[in-house]
């Protein structure tokens, strides 16, 4: 293994020159760094033991930032925020569980051994157990759930106002036959979801249709197109996410039912790109997703350094009218 | 600060034990085990020294992604099947560049500060001097681009194939007039996809003309309506990605075209969401690239262990054909 002093002797300088251009530090002209650089390379010299004691002295922070699928583009907005609060000098573990439950919680409970200084779980489907426990090692912050635990910080969505503003919208708009293509039970966000959407309808004396679904566009067109062989008269549909709306706004045109004319939708979540590209634009309810993830960042960081006061940070949705909310009000 | 004695005394077992619980490990009843931990919170032990020095213990390898923007489907992709080769004993440390070269080129180089095992660049923009320098400290896999670097790996995929195929693939579909929506010329990726292009097009005795807009929906928006205008005839539109087929799509509706019948357009990469959503559904050219992203991170680890012997890793595209390039042949 070669070392600093025949690096050196080789190409003719120092060896703090050498150990200088080795860090990237230093002033020296651009071909001899890069003969240093060639050099070394050429016998092998593997600094990586000098590397590791300069990551250990310095006081770079890790966040683990577990998430159920980084191709949803929640959880990649969700990433990007906490990238971004992270700027340069802490780094991001990110853990896919891939939507499997039991992979999540053991990279949970795997945290606290990779020296990780906090962790972000993206996900409000762990148990309530699991982050009791986490939390007696490492700081926590949590999505969509309140704990009342000492290192534990919940970012949450108001979601059941953002069903609620949803459902007002489309009844605004002239619908009375309004259903709620919801998530399943097990998530709370999809109950929350769903008690907004019925306290709209209970307001303006309607009744609430909630057929649970699930998340994506496959289901979303196949509980619409039940609903409708069911014979369900319907003239407007509050979905869980866009994925379901998408969904359902096929399994309406299959139908020969005109949207908005026939048939109101809106979904949740804002995707942006989705919402624009689906025909008609489809209405929404906002999340400011990055942002969420920047807070999170942030509050773990003063978990980190033991000064946080915060115990709960809660983000208001907003909604976003495109055409496929645009019921023309019968007068 | 608590210790371990005092926990033991408080909970009634030995200290051994509480460190058994407090790792995660040993045999005790559930009930013991909260006990244990709600007096150790309580006591406020942070066992962060403790998890550290096991984790120096351990052999966990950790990889550093570079990617340029993880809401981009393609990368989120390329970062789950890293994710998936990474299992559950390595860890990936995600660095997003936020398109900004120079943030880019900072995490490149930081990477070594930071106790990392080896490097995937996701990318193909950053300087070769660049990845010679950092090759000489950690094991690099790259993207798009061959390096004669013993320490680094190229993953490809044969983006020269994959444009032949598509424009084939027009001109089988009597597709005369085919115009290239390319990317901009810095980009290798790019260069590669407009020379498939070409040669495809020389090999049927067609005019190629290439028009460099660039990645995304506006561009390819604004570069289909400028060719419009200036009154070129075209019956086939080859896309450099699907976002900026979509945004030819929407110019090409608004001159009232129809698709696939007065013009067929086909794009690059399948990302399958958007696909299936735009009207008419898009073809597209499939580049499998969650697999390559658990292809890169498996050479690495190679790598790693001094063990690799492949320089270069190249990928097939395939094509996927859907309505809107699927114009009647007049015969």
């Amino acid at each position: 293994m070669a070392n600093l002093s025949e690096i050196a002797r080789l190409t003719n300088v120092s060896i703090s020159t050498v150990s200088k251009v080795l860090n990237g530090k230093g002033r020296v002209s651009e071909a001899k760094r890069k003969e240093i650089l060639r050099v070394a390379r050429q016998l092998g010299y593997t600094p990586n033991y000098h590397a590791r004691s300069m990551a250990r002295k310095s006081k770079i922070l890790t966040v683990g930032l577990i998430v159920p699928d980084i191709i949803n583009p929640f959880f990649a907005s969700l990433t990007r925020g906490v990238e971004k609060a992270c700027g340069e000098d802490s780094l991001v573990i990110l853990m896919d569980s891939f939507r499997n439950l039991e992979r999540e919680e053991k990279l949970i409970k795997n945290a606290r051994f990779f020296g990780i200084d906090g962790i972000i779980i993206g996900n409000s489907r762990v148990s309530d157990d699991l982050v009791e426990e986490i939390s007696t090692y490492i700081p926590v912050v949590v999505f969509d759930k309140f704990y009342e635990l000492d290192n534990v910080v919940s970012i949450v969505l108001d979601n059941r106002y953002g069903a609620y503003m949803a459902t007002k919208h489309l009844i605004e708009n002239g619908c009375k036959n309004i259903v709620h293509l919801g998530g399943t039970h097990e998530l709370y966000v999809s109950l929350e979801r769903a008690r907004g959407y019925e306290a709209a309808m209970n307001e303006a004396s309607l009744k609430p249709v909630v057929e649970p679904v699930g998340y994506n566009e496959s289901v979303g067109y196949e509980g619409m197109k039940r609903l409708l062989e069911l014979g369900f008269q319907i003239d407007g549909v509050f979905c869980m996410n866009d994925l379901v709306a998408i969904g359902a706004i096929k399994a309406l045109k299959e139908k020969g039912l005109r949207i908005p004319e026939d048939v109101a939708v809106i979904g949740f979540d804002n995707d942006k790109e989705l919402c624009e590209i689906v025909d008609p634009p489809l209405s929404s309810i906002h999340q400011p997703v990055e942002e969420m993830g920047e807070v999170a960042a942030k509050l773990l960081f003063e978990l980190i350094k033991g000064n946080s006061k915060i115990k709960r940070y809660v983000f208001t949705p907003r909604l976003v009218v495109r055409q496929s909310s645009l019921k023309k009000v019968k007068t």
